[in-house]
């Protein structure tokens, strides 16, 4: 009896600017697989072209027509069909269409399996010279600055590390908006990453909030720890200094601290203010 | 007059298993650095001569002697020598060191440049079937399962998807403290990505908190939206029924329920308000 792999659908991800991070793996599967799916059929036909592989069959598949290719694609792996998945750069659906079909294909017990490769909050994170972790991913914030300004400031109570995406002629007023949930944070504003014109644009939030930053094209944001911060002992210190001068036992100051301190153990914030008390 | 490129240090991806998703680019630049800094010299080794890559000269880098590269890694970049940074696997810096080494890299005014390629964060969001964004990276939770409990409480009131990494005998208990946190959310665990033994192990986290996983080995943790997360429809009316029930005008009750829900905007809730107030 011949055993049958069962059809895959694999998401695969694709180079953010430079076709040579394009993996032979990635290579291999877009040209394997019966039907290429792709945001957009031209940018990923150049993108192919440029890395010399010849996809059997090239199909768009985009928030607008999402909801009816996913009949097709169960329909396909269904007839023993291997479908990959890719987007305009990097890795799908992390800011991207591609999840309705994804969840699709899990559910009916398709296997989906994920060819890794480059992706933006990645890249971004790997060389910005912020704390990498822990790190939230925001995609790209909603137009209206006061909606804007309630995501960032649900994600900033965290203390964590933020990315976002953002197109040219917003950047300046969503990192306003950023400026104002945030305080005057770190920010590393990246474009061009993988690409000859790469760069990587070091600053505060008040540097560029609100400026006409249209000649930088899109680009990844990669905003600092804050204040609640694993990074900011002085910030700890004093957060812990108001929860003692609220009374109560050091152990239990120490542990309303530590609700209020991204990165900070209870343990750390006790031994920090028994020391103290010591002095 | 000759230009000289200034030396850079490369923060290059490489694979999560499979020596097939080393890019091309990323293998010419850990052939042509000077140096090659890994955490562990063996695994890189060994992944070096499975893609056919010698690397110029191979050396550790890793949390217990980071100070000390720190100092050499300038030097090298001083005398003009190109530097490459790897993990042992995936992106560095993600979950990993590194970040002294890149901060003081930028600091001093090298270029620090990623080579894009495999992160298991953006594989496992890509292919696991949860909603991928907005989502916070939290790298490997406290040991104490007190600490654990409140960094999930804390980025779990954001509503996202989280994602983490565990280790074998760790993962019962760190599942359980997310539960204990989060309630009962969707989760995937996902182990051996990209490699033959590839799994996603979808089910609630109350199907795996407290379990023996020892046989999972190392996983990465996807856990889906919470009850305030962006796909769930029925929790934004649930809230948005309550905060118009707390009074006041239909803007302002879609304003304060917006404030509790992730990914819901106040003009698509204000919308949800009055076509029910319609019916």
């Amino acid at each position: 009896m011949l055993e049958t792999r069962k059809a895959t659908l694999f998401i695969v991800a694709t180079p953010l600017g430079n076709p040579a991070d394009l993996s032979p793996r990635a290579a291999a599967t877009l040209a394997d697989a019966a039907v290429v799916l792709a945001e957009d059929t031209r940018r990923t036909g150049m993108l192919l072209k440029a890395c010399g592989v010849t996809a059997r069959r090239l199909m768009s598949s985009h928030e607008h027509n999402e909801e009816g290719r996913v009949r097709q694609v169960l329909a396909w792996l269904g007839e023993g069909l291997d479908v990959a998945l890719v987007s305009d750069a990097g890795t799908p659906l992390l800011a991207d269409p591609g999840y309705r079909i994804v969840r699709a294909a899990r559910e009916a017990g398709h296997p989906v399996s994920p060819v890794a490769g480059p992706s933006a909050v990645a890249a971004a994170l790997s060389a910005a010279g912020l704390a990498p972790y822990p790190f939230s991913f925001l995609g790209f914030p909603p137009r209206s600055a006061g909606e804007a300004r309630e995501l960032f400031a649900r994600f900033g109570a965290t203390g964590a590390t933020l990315v976002f995406f953002e197109r040219k002629n917003r950047l300046g007023d969503t990192l306003a908006a950023a400026l104002a949930a945030l305080g005057d944070r770190e920010c590393v504003l990246c474009r061009e990453m993988t690409k000859t014109f790469e760069e990587f644009l070091p600053g505060k939030l008040s540097e560029f909030a609100g400026r006409d930053l249209e000649l930088l094209g899109e680009v990844t944001v990669v905003v600092g720890p804050g204040a609640l911060g694993r990074c900011d002992e002085a910030a700890a210190r004093a957060v812990l200094a108001e929860e003692a001068a609220a009374g109560g036992k050091p152990r239990e100051a120490a542990r309303r601290a530590a609700m209020r301190l991204s990165g900070w153990t209870v343990k750390e914030l006790y031994a920090m203010l028994t020391d103290r008390e010591h002095d």
